[in-house]
């Protein structure tokens, strides 16, 4: 990977990682390692949230696992000691689930990113905190491409803890000055998400099905509109917060800034693959109530403070993607 | 009261009110029986919380009362039926407790809420509900007065914890239909509110110290202006919600619209209770950092969509709070 993150900035540093095992916390505690950091993983194995132990195997004796759930504020008190950074990304991310029963996300998303604050504030607080939430936080755009200052009014359950979290680690930024970066993820895709339902990421569902050479279900008229960043582009503007003072106290949309719509995205996949096929069908009425409409993301606060920009375009992230789990099926299917 | 709520649209009514033991929530609930609404309220008189069951003294026999914790989801499951509106009322509300621990808020204002919005979800979801928040949602702001589209960068735990409550109700407004309007509220003051501790309301604790020839602290150099708003006032725009079906899906600030500094304020109530002084005292460094600075709400939405405004000028209300009090000492000192 280029980018304009210094070289050996991160050779040496300490760096907890919540939600290690699951799919964007894996490819990042791969990504440090790479980059020569000490990586300890926090995860609970919920099962259904997306951890795999296959996920890291790369690395695996590179890496301290440290089984527990991010709500244990003992076993948090004792993690946080001795890191230089914190990347907070376990939590519940099932948009469906959290309209079906609301309390797993404020349990693990709200309070449970509070306890990894107050692990900060009260035996680490010179740790950096680098959070990972949504663009749905911004829900359905008033105008295109949405930028950092644009109204945040999340449509769902996942979304409203997701904000939460995040005005709590800006406030102990601003109040104890627990020092964090506040990320806002678009549709991010590549290997090691779970495979197994549809409820994550559509991308790697549409990949999982082109695979089995099934049907892809485009929803609606197949044109709303979507921004897809490669899970490499993610974990480098992640690394990227890590490296930089100028990044803390910042929020900043992740993507690559510009639109796919879905049939695109649809044919993308089943070019890649060389298998499946897409047709049009239609959404529930309660989706259709949720569906934010068009997305895509104003990257120039990113990519003008701290030089971050992405490298992988759709097809050859999706051609990553369909090797990865050709090679690796058994372990996610 | 003089407004433009339509007279005789609440007799009859059935109204659930949380929190209704408390400073606002048992005004509120006077006005309700006033109008001739069949009121119960829920109170768990959390010590320290500003229940205090005398509040409902005059109209006691006319409300009933159910103990409980808004978290008990069986219990709020029987209590919403048959309610044309819940009034959420119920909270932790003191911002400095909130960053000492963050999980009574996070479990009370959050989590509760989304009890209260299950309840109503799954077993009325023909009530109609009326959330009060605080300005705190918006934080420091950027210009004066304040409108309802201006960002929200809450600064404490507490002011989070209402932001996710109000994004809570929203969504079940959007996406299952529960009707509702959302309050932030400025600065409140009257009678009723707990006079034992400064940690709510300052206007009432400036009062408490003048009926006892105290001297008023008046913090940093006194001329940071806030918008005080007489409860009376606040009741009745909640009976305007309740009233009107134009109020539904919409967010409105309550206040009075203009200015008053803190030294206006703490001359203004000893000139009420003829008794006590002020003086001008130094922010303690956490305080500083968590003052939100000028804040006064722009309230031209609820006055023009539902005609309400506020009526009781800032000496009125301050005598008739130190009437109040004076009166009714025994139970709030």
């Amino acid at each position: 990977m280029t980018s304009a993150r210094p070289q050996g900035a991160l050779e040496g540093a300490r760096a907890l990682v919540t939600g290690g095992l699951g799919f964007i916390g894996s490819n990042l505690s791969i990504g440090l390692v790479e980059q020569g950091a000490h990586v300890t993983i926090v995860d609970e194995m919920i099962a259904g949230y997306g951890a795999n132990p296959f996920n890291i195997e790369s690395v695996r004796d590179r890496v301290s696992i440290n089984y527990c759930d991010i709500r244990d504020a003992n076993a948090m008190n004792q993690l946080v000691v001795g890191q230089d950074f914190v990347f907070h990304l376990a939590g519940q991310v099932d948009h469906i689930l959290s309209m079906k029963d609301p309390y797993p996300d404020i349990d693990i998303n709200v309070k449970g990113t509070a306890v990894v604050m107050e692990a900060c504030r009260h035996h680490n607080p010179l740790a950096r905190v680098i959070y990972t939430g949504t663009r749905g936080q911004y829900g359905k755009p008033a105008s295109l491409p949405v930028s950092e200052t644009a109204p945040t009014q999340p449509l769902g359950i996942y979304e409203i803890t997701n904000l939460a979290a995040e005005k709590i680690i800006e406030a102990y930024h601003l109040v104890f000055g627990v020092r964090s970066v506040l990320l806002r993820l678009t549709n991010t895709y590549g290997p090691r998400a779970q495979m197994q339902h549809s409820r994550y990421g559509v991308v790697n569902w549409f990949v999982r099905l082109a695979l089995d050479d099934a049907t892809i279900p485009v929803y609606g008229d197949g044109l709303i509109q979507r921004d897809f960043l490669y899970v490499d582009d993610c974990v480098e503007a992640m690394l990227c917060c890590a490296a930089s003072e100028r990044a803390w106290g910042n929020v900043f949309n992740l993507g690559v800034g510009y639109p796919t719509n879905f049939i695109e995205l649809a044919k993308a996949v089943v070019r890649a693959a060389g298998s499946g096929r897409w047709e049009l069908a239609p959404f529930s009425p309660e989706r259709k109530a949720q569906e934010p409409g068009d997305f895509y993301a104003d990257i120039t606060k990113i990519r003008e403070l701290l030089g971050w920009e992405p490298r992988v375009r759709l097809d050859e992230g999706l051609a990553r993607t369909v090797e990865f789990y050709r090679q690796n099926r058994q372990h996610y299917w």
